[in-house]
């Protein structure tokens, strides 16, 4: 009864001793990672030294074995490889397009584009009218017009859209989707507004994926300033354009995910991953996308490290192979976790750019948020929340042989991720030091309190 | 007693219908703003057509003109201007250092400098020995070796304070009061670490103010790089170095507040201010500081017109003549203001960067505050929440006549600003569209329910 009395007037206390512990445990993380941070070096590294890097490029096998030194030389309990085959889409060249008549005047106003990733070469210069359309409604409204056109997709964001992530699941989709459903009606070439927030003219690339039982046609995204000029003529003018890409496939590259390890002293079994993808398209410096996400997981296992921290459960920081165009990083990740019969209990992902992280976003049951919520005032102070919905591709894969695996992302502030976002701007110049380490800090907080406290409710 | 029934159940109905309408309010204005504001674009007339724009400087003439005539073109009720003097600092040349000798072999390595704002010339060239000290303490402690030296504050940001004004504070006492601690005890110069979180070698400026009692010695700030570099050279070698400045000031100057007004149709007696500082530092665009809040105000301003708002008080519109070196625009609106028996009830300042907004801060009564709070509720989704804790320069002179007049101020993220504040670096480029729009986009939320409910808890 007495040990009873302790137990019910002490537990407050107790739990409020840990509650202080935990906190002061992250705020010595957090200083860490904000006094002697190395992801902003490392970025400086990943970008000017080696640069865009495609899956299949020589770049990124680059970026591969620069990882797996630069994460050895933190002497994790291991690090390790795992192959994987990734498709090797080329560019193939400068990709062109041109208006070449207004009304039946000749002119040659050269336009800023860039072939959307996956999408074949036009085999030489394409030429056709152009029928400029706002969405797919009106491409279906006037589909008897499409017959041997250029289609233009005004796929421009909506501005009123707080979260921009919003806005591109609304307009990407024309990206993905749009060069097959022009092609559907006899198109000859696809144009679209880039997906882009920015008030410049960059146009901005990404993956699209063919419907098999349509012609193929080339498809470009034009530079925001280009692409508005552009729609507003089409409403009253006739207008002409040429396009020319020259996309192409090599055969599946070799690549390999790069994982470091730190050993559960606890519970070894349960493993817990962070990590984001090291690949990125060809026409930037993959800065933020996901540059960032990389050097944030770097970062993390340094901190901890530095501090001696012994964790109870197993953390694995992954560098994934390939996001972009084929999720096979991802994919590898997943299929081996299934063949090893690993636990997985936890996955956070970093790629939504290393701006200043305002929430981390959690994908699981009600009963099991909860507990997560709890963990909001510990990193409040640190700008950030706990919020629903969370995870991204390069870890989705996990929850396909096991739904239980909770999915979580590191939410940063969106408003200028599209002004970059698979464009040319994506370079190390347009990083923020503190607010990407302050992204590393908070998945490094995260991390702690699921390390110390599982996932249990 | 029906009456009362039907009230008793019906009120929390009410109540919850006219959330709903202030919800909707709230996000007509928003979208207005985020689709077709004109903050950017008068930011880059602001910024590139007129430029830095120190008081008394010719550039801040041409930016009163231009914001009459920009607040004019939105047809408010009225534009007038509050005559006010403002000191006329110059700078009169282009501020060295170099550090001439090291354990006595000659050198001559250029350090990048600022003069400190309101700090006088230097009267030729200054050479001594360099005496770095970490802070005051130091200073203290060893002020028997300071005569005849060059005294160098390591006025460094501690990294860790996640709010970047904390820090700001705490080293911001070195600007301010360092050359005459120095000077007092026989320093014939005063250098100091750039009040800066970036990773790069922009020297800040920024208000400096002499003791009258000490003798006034020149004082710079270093670029961030060659401040760490200086200081650890001084840590193990003797250091030589020269300085030279060319600070003094002309008679005060006649600038203007620039005010516009929307008359309250209920109650035109309470007076709402919203507002920004025209004038900047000379060495940059002053594009953050605080082209964003002047900006921000105007759209205010344009959103209200374009919605044919009509607001139940009146609301000013207010660009402050001078804060950076002076605070006479601030001073000069709450003269008149007494002078005038102006019923003040509310005033809200833009002047921490044109950043992603996180907060309305106010400072007010608890009882008052707990009315401010149940809104954040209506700002959440456009990214803030209600905080306490606001205000600024240029309307906290307001509560030196009437303390309970409301301060608040737009509290953006803060990670970036000291990166730029008072450095060459704060130029348009470095403003995002949409985190400026959506500051302006918070204000207005603001605004608009205080308009409508007004202050009384």
């Amino acid at each position: 009864m007495r040990k009873l009395l302790i137990l019910v007037f002490c537990l407050p206390l107790m739990l409020q001793a840990q509650v202080n512990q935990d906190s002061i445990n992250i705020k010595n993380m957090v200083n860490e990672i904000m006094t002697n941070g190395k992801a902003y070096d490392l970025l400086r590294e990943l970008t000017k030294k080696i640069g865009g890097r495609l899956a299949g490029s020589p770049q990124q096998q680059n970026a591969a074995v620069w990882g797996k030194r630069n994460l050895e030389a933190l002497h994790p309990d291991k690090v390790f490889l795992q192959a994987c085959k990734t498709p090797s889409w080329q560019r193939g060249g400068k990709d062109f397009a041109e208006i070449v008549e207004i009304d039946g005047v000749a002119k040659n106003d050269k336009l800023d584009v860039l072939a959307l990733g996956n999408s074949l070469g036009s085999k030489g210069l394409v030429e056709a009218e152009l029928l400029a359309v706002a969405n797919f409604d009106e491409l279906e409204k006037r589909r008897d017009e499409v017959k041997g056109k250029i289609v233009y997709f005004n796929s421009e964001f909506n501005p009123t859209r707080i979260q921009t992530f919003a806005a591109y699941g609304e307009s990407g989709v024309y990206r993905r989707t749009g060069p097959s459903r022009a092609a559907q009606y006899g198109a000859v070439g696809m144009m679209m507004h880039s997906l882009s927030t920015a008030p410049d003219n960059a146009p901005h690339t990404g993956a699209m994926e063919y419907d098999e039982a349509q012609p193929k046609i080339p498809a470009v995204a034009l530079g925001p300033n280009d692409a508005k000029a552009l729609y507003a003529l089409a409403k009253k003018s006739k207008v002409r354009v040429q396009m020319q890409t020259y996309g192409y496939f090599l055969p599946d590259a070799d690549e390999n995910n790069v994982v470091a390890e730190l050993k559960g002293t606890q519970f070894p079994e349960e493993i817990i991953t962070i990590g984001g993808h090291l690949d990125s398209w060809d026409v930037n410096e993959g800065a933020h996308d996901d540059g960032a996400g990389i050097v944030q997981t770097m970062e993390v296992l340094r901190a901890m490290k530095a501090l001696n921290y012994q964790p109870k459960r197993t953390i694995r920081f992954v560098l994934f192979a390939n996001e972009e165009n084929g999720d096979k990083g991802g994919l590898k990740y997943a299929e081996l976790a299934k063949l090893n019969k690993e636990k997985h209990i936890f996955a956070l992902e970093s790629d939504a750019g290393g701006f200043t992280p305002r929430a981390i976003g959690i994908t699981t049951s009600a009963a099991q948020f909860k507990k997560f919520q709890q963990w909001t005032a510990l990193l409040k102070p640190y700008g950030t929340e706990i919020i629903t919905g969370g995870g991204g591709s390069d870890i989705g894969p996990l929850t396909s042989y096991d739904k239980t695996i909770i999915m979580a992302g590191l939410i940063p502030d969106s408003q200028r991720y599209f002004d970059l976002h698979h464009a040319r701007t994506d370079v190390f110049e347009n990083v923020n030091k503190r607010e990407l380490l302050l992204g590393a800090a908070n998945i490094a907080a995260i991390i702690y309190l699921v390390d110390q406290y599982g996932v249990n409710p």
